[in-house]
């Protein structure tokens, strides 16, 4: 007997898809989320693209096992170096985060004047200019590395003065730009999102590429006809990290109090992605 | 040789479709457009919805015959009689406005209090409530009927104070219902959107459902990798009723000088409906 195809799993480097969790769980609550966050090696961002793919194929395998119906790459630097490898090999959707993002930030920007700010991964790959240019060439796109912020993130030290110190220095860059838009390029940064405004101004339009592929998780769930019925399902929290420092972030960003959180061993995790996955 | 399915289909039961083509022609200005207004026999609001469900198929058929990549039924009557059969039936995307509407406007809300208006055929079919309450069963949703709205943008009229007059009076419904959110569920309506907006007052977020089906239409073009390459594309406008006035109101809109505009004679398009579509 073949089980039915239930959850949708989400990946991230760590805490950060927990953004994109956040809107899906407020947007589509039928669907069971089934979330794997890498935190033991996070961060991803300075990573060599090469060992990015390795570690995102590992989270797509652990995600199979848990038999999930769709994938969303809930991280900007992973879905860089390892979407459309992914996306090819598996018969089930896979979706990234930058797609959405940019096709966001096309419709809300005036002066095709946009901003990206990412880890140095997600920047040096290029992924976002290239999203944009191939529907709209004219628009300019100015790219920002941000190694700081995931660590600020990870470390639960968002809310304080340095975290106020670091953002506003990082977005120097962007001075005299005249951008529109600001692509959060990552799903850690909603996190600090009004240290962001604040030091941009609210004249630039904020777009928050995790929030915005969940319209696309509806559009490919409603297209394939693989949207839960109504019901309130269990959702499943798995981190190679710390459980109890997950546990806090999760709670405090999603307003869930007693979040399933269980512990996966990096062994294990390494272990599983030698599990062969289903071939299109 | 099989020729390359290049353009993306649009029909409408007049003019109303052309604000998902303006935000087409923005965020996918590589896309070509061939575009169908049914305006000989609009409105299609007050018909049954099986004479509506036969229109829409002449109109796909239509759209068949130009070879088109993608079918967009950038009407709500239309996609609430026959969306699902059309879509079963293609072998290619058919993507109807009701279920980008009903997301876009989950994400909008703050209360679960949603308003919709529509045409007679799209209130009473009850699609909205039942594409909203599939995905999140707590909203609340009140759906309006507002078939005076289309003949005045249909008539040029829709700048006239009978408009404001006419719009003021339609949204009276809405009084107490304590709404924060209200679809526009007619591709016509953006036409009048400021008044829509002035009357219904600031606190109100407008979901333009129109607007948002080019999220979806990104969404499945990217998927299914169908996104045209970068190009100036040549778009095509067919009306079954005056081109002249069609032209009108379509380079208002559009901010389009020289629009291709050709007058299709309905018995062609009743005749052209015989063709065989592409069966899945």
């Amino acid at each position: 007997m073949v089980s039915v195809k239930q959850g949708i799993g989400y990946m991230d480097s760590g805490v950060g898809g927990l953004t994109v969790v956040k809107e899906a769980l407020r947007q589509l609550p039928n669907e069971q989320v089934i979330f794997i966050g890498d935190t033991a090696r996070n961060p991803y961002g300075p990573r060599p693209a090469a060992q990015v793919k390795t570690f995102t194929w590992q989270m797509t395998n652990f995600l199979l096992s848990k038999n999930v119906k769709m994938i969303v790459i809930a991280c900007n630097t992973a879905t860089a170096a390892a979407l459309p490898e992914i996306q090819a090999a598996l018969a089930i959707p896979v979706i990234g985060v930058i797609v959405a993002g940019s096709q966001a930030a096309i419709k809300a920007t005036q002066n095709r004047n946009i901003g990206v700010i990412g880890t140095i991964g997600t920047i040096k790959s290029q992924a976002y200019p290239r999203a944009i240019h191939q529907q709209v060439p004219q628009v300019k796109v100015t790219g920002v590395a941000c190694p700081k912020f995931v660590p600020l993130v990870e470390s639960n030290e968002y809310k304080s003065a340095v975290a106020k110190k670091v953002v506003a220095e990082s977005l120097n860059a962007f001075d005299n730009t005249g951008i529109d838009t600001l692509i959060l390029g990552c799903t850690h940064y909603p996190l600090i999102r009004h240290l962001i405004q604040n030091r941009i101004g609210d004249q630039v339009t904020l777009i928050d590429s995790g929030a915005e592929t969940v319209n696309q998780v509806s559009a490919i769930l409603n297209f394939d006809q693989l949207t839960a019925p109504v019901r309130q399902p269990q959702h499943e929290f798995y981190t190679t990290g710390n459980p109890a420092m997950f546990q806090q972030i999760a709670g405090d960003w999603l307003e869930l109090k007693n979040l399933d959180v269980r512990h996966v061993e990096l062994a294990d995790l390494i272990k599983n992605s030698e599990v062969k996955h289903a071939k299109k």
